[in-house]
């Protein structure tokens, strides 16, 4: 590459204005916190929105403030790249409800105190309103394209059936037009391990410096399960036994050690995902995306409406990806999507693609993704 | 029905001479706690022996001590019912590790306080070793049928591999010759949300009154994901909302109650276990189940071994069902079995049925597996 980007991060809006949600409340001082890479082109037609997925937040290319670790989409974004910055103008925002800078439930409320579970219960409409207020404070009318893979695949669905002038373009990558039965099942058993935990303290823990780190983390093990494919786990870990620190190597120790390499692997990811994220964040977040149901939201009843409705105002093409390995939001998901967007009238494509990684394809690297990307957003 | 079988409930064995376990322990004093049905006949050639699954006992018929519900598997048996008590002598057994009666982790060490973790790791061999003792002591040397449903089938396919000459068939339902990636990334989330739990207290809770109740709960909850196939859950729960105390129909309150109906239902499943199972004897169970591979069992190396090994010295008659909708034992696993059998020139049985319930179908109504079942004892 001859040239990198240079991220923008840090950046933060106050919204001038309350914001109303979907609960009927509104809602400050609203900040929002986001990250931009690229140069904004004269009138403003460049710009595309990055939606990000449950756990990701704003730094879609900047190393992440509290692990180091490189921007979670930074292998796909730079001059030349898979999303072009050299084209393009990408924003990337922390979602409202996030605990990255936008304000959500360890967010001070008005009288000094963190909201914790005074916080409003917020829906994926609300989280895309957030960021709809910031491309009006930033001037931005129309996007070239929004862009959301998993839960920033649901928030590129919500915008274009609720903003459908305001983008040209729909990249959703791995995503879903409502959360199935299943879904919010294993979202439940994550939010009743973390409510289960003392220190939870009924989500008034931040005083005591000291979070419901363990049903964080176990949440977060169950929710790594989905994320991954049966035969992708199988590949990697199958049975295979760790070694021990002794040197030994893998043996059974007839104990309650993680004997299994994949014991030992969730039980990092469960601890990992505790110095990085607040777990009043992860109720809220998967509770926003248990809510979702597009065709409900665009009808307004409940449990109602058709999906081609929610795409009857709009202009943009559409792209749909999906996995073949992916079990939480499998094609069956985007199938439907996709005739919804047919009987609506809407230019679509569609393409399932092979990726051994189960739900987190979209994420890693998936070549013939990268090619469906820098196709689609041109 | 004319006449009805009556089960012989709370029967125990202590067994006379210590138990050696795989791990190279031996436990002294076993007690195996059983239920039978039935008469045995003058040549004692008519027992079946059934293995339970992870949480269910030996009330095989006899209503639950402590839920009041009828036996496990009631409605399969009786006189001229699937397993006929016309014809069969009915033997079921607490397993190993178990709860209900059978040793296990709540049992008094010799020192007069409770094993807890103390208690050895055990094996599905293990389990099943502990029931040829009471085979044993019945004076039975071979079984007209062994039959087991999950890990009932995992013990069934361990007895014929390591009793080969005590058995004259083997039915095994909805089960897995061993466990995979998946499979113990499941168990690992539960024993991490038990261990995690501040009322496990390390396995010492039993003196406090109160066990890691929460912890169990969430552990229950996860499993029980893995029970239900996803079109069932979809079918019988999809995202319908639960009515209100107050009398208000389903609506979405903005909270984090159980709005929908699988969050009420997956809560429930997950206090109701509470009531009626021991958390030390989860931890017990689901180890025994992720270690077992019955290639490696029957090689005695480490993750080794040819499948079709295990059954070289069987004589017996194989039956293998397995279910369309379930993802915890796919039918790949009873094939897998299946052509092991084949491989050792085992007369074998396998059949996939179609059934909406995922891997609970085994415990259900599926008049289908009557039939195979009647039709395999005889």
């Amino acid at each position: 590459m001859a040239t990198r980007a240079i991220p923008i991060a840090n950046q933060t809006l106050v919204l001038s204005a309350p914001l109303p949600l979907d609960g009927g409340q509104s809602l400050a001082g609203v900040a929002v916190a986001y990250e931009t890479v690229g140069t904004l082109n004269a009138d403003k037609s460049n710009a595309v929105l990055v939606f990000h997925a449950l756990t990701m937040d704003q730094h879609v290319l900047s190393p992440h403030p509290k692990t180091g670790k490189p921007g979670w989409w930074a292998k796909s974004i730079g001059p030349g790249n898979v999303i072009d910055t050299d084209r393009h103008f990408i924003i990337c925002a922390n979602v409202l409800g996030g605990c990255m800078g936008s304000t959500g439930a360890a967010s001070l409320a008005p009288d000094g105190a963190p909201y914790a579970m005074r916080f409003p219960v917020i829906t994926i409409r609300d989280m895309v309103r957030a960021q709809v207020a910031l491309l009006d404070a930033l001037g931005i009318d129309q996007l070239h394209a929004v862009v959301g893979g998993s839960m920033g695949g649901m928030q590129a669905l919500s915008f274009a059936a609720n903003w459908p002038q305001r983008t040209r373009a729909v990249l959703v990558i791995a995503s879903t037009a409502r959360h199935s039965a299943q879904n919010i099942a294993f979202h439940e058993v994550g939010r009743q391990a973390i409510m289960a935990d003392p220190k939870w303290l009924g989500g008034d823990y931040y005083a005591s410096g000291k979070g419901p780190e363990d049903g964080l983390a176990v949440a977060r093990m169950a929710a790594h399960i989905t994320y991954l494919s049966e035969e992708g786990m199988h590949e990697k870990f199958g049975r295979k036994l760790q070694d021990r620190p002794d040197g030994t190597k893998g043996v059974k120790t007839f104990g309650f050690d993680a004997d299994f390499q994949i014991e030992s692997y969730l039980r990092h990811q469960g601890l990992s995902f505790t110095d990085r994220f607040d777990a009043n964040s992860y109720l809220y977040i998967t509770r926003a995306m248990d809510y979702f149901d597009l065709a409900e939201e665009v009808s307004g009843g409940v449990g109602g409406g058709r999906l081609a409705d929610a795409f009857a105002g709009s202009k943009a093409r559409f792209c749909l990806v999906s996995f073949d390995t992916d079990w939480l939001y499998p094609t069956s998901e985007s199938r439907t999507i996709a005739h919804a967007l047919n009987a609506a009238g809407a230019p679509v494509s569609f393409v399932e693609l092979s990726a051994p990684f189960g739900h987190d394809s979209f994420l890693l690297n998936v070549p013939a993704l990268d090619r469906v990307i820098a196709g689609f957003l041109g």
